[in-house]
């Protein structure tokens, strides 16, 4: 709860865990004094490797009654189409994390709204976070990530070529909540355990 | 979205990423391809170490008008009170690692009922998903990370002995939600941006 990463025992900061992946130290993995699960440990130096969850970003952007989309130029699933998400970044928040992923795959200037959702994706291990944003303006490009962008109307949303199950929950969840200002945020829809 | 670690230019699975820390080769903080952050890389095999934030969580858990509390006996903050909550761990969702914590830290079985709040605290790379949860029995114990637990009523919380800022937004938050069912998560209180 708003703590140091310190309070893990023996748990060290970011920079120090930077450099220890410098060290020369013969590393194994075991299970660490007061813990109860095998991490990776420098036998020379003590230090622990916590490999944890990843937190992806996105939105729903929103121009009137259209939902931006980004055809992806990267694997997995090139030229599928996708919500524009990431992961996070160091030392930023979830909300500016979205804007951010949102200009960078389609120069897209956006004001988040609300959390539309919270998905577990344990299988991977991902926690996604999926905010309903404003466009400030219509005018969207391709970034380097997205072979092309493009605002769609419900109907017209190439339902048949999106990249990922959770990008149809997000479509979904969104069209069930739309006129709605006040609403908690939705999890994985029934029976979608992230597990598949 | 629902996708794989790969998706990521370059960014290889977990299994990959541990085994990297076995490598030998000289790693230095470059831009990598495509990307606009220096990351650590390995000069001879081309990894890249992406550092993410982490996930903390926890619940409010509730007996009746009783919330749990844990003191800690781990730093920082020794022997100040906090909520049960912690690092997820891979290939867990946020519900069963809020669960895993409560047991862990007050041998509490709970029953999530649902989001409280998302707070975000940058400053230390901290998303934090905060539950509140009902106990399926009043019956608690410290465990390893807790000095003692107990169960409170509201005007005997020790408020001067809160181990973190966030346990109060936490329980501010609840007490301001406790009679209703449905309601969006709190995000940090007005003014708290996480980056003290």
């Amino acid at each position: 709860m708003s703590r140091d990463s310190s309070d893990r025992p023996d748990f060290q900061a970011d920079e120090t865990t930077l450099d220890s992946s410098l060290n020369r130290g013969p590393v194994n993995r075991r299970v660490p004094e007061g813990d109860n699960r095998p991490r990776l440990i420098c036998d020379d130096c003590g230090f622990i490797h916590y490999d944890n969850p990843k937190i992806v970003v996105g939105a729903i952007c929103l121009h009137e009654d259209r939902i931006l989309l980004c055809r992806r130029a990267i694997p997995p699933r090139i030229g599928y189409w996708t919500l524009p998400a990431g992961y996070l970044e160091l030392n930023e928040s979830t909300e500016a994390g979205a804007v951010r992923e949102a200009f960078e795959e389609a120069t897209a200037r956006i004001e988040i709204e609300r959390l539309l959702a919270v998905y577990n994706i344990p299988r991977i291990s991902q926690v996604q976070l999926i905010y309903r944003a404003r466009l400030l303006s219509p005018e969207v490009a391709a970034g380097e990530e997205s072979q092309e962008v493009a605002l769609f109307r419900w109907e017209d949303i190439p339902r048949q070529e999106i990249a990922f199950p959770s990008v149809h929950w997000a479509l979904d969840h969104h069209r069930e909540t739309q006129a709605m200002s006040d609403f908690p945020p939705f999890g994985n829809p029934a029976g979608e355990t992230g597990h598949y």
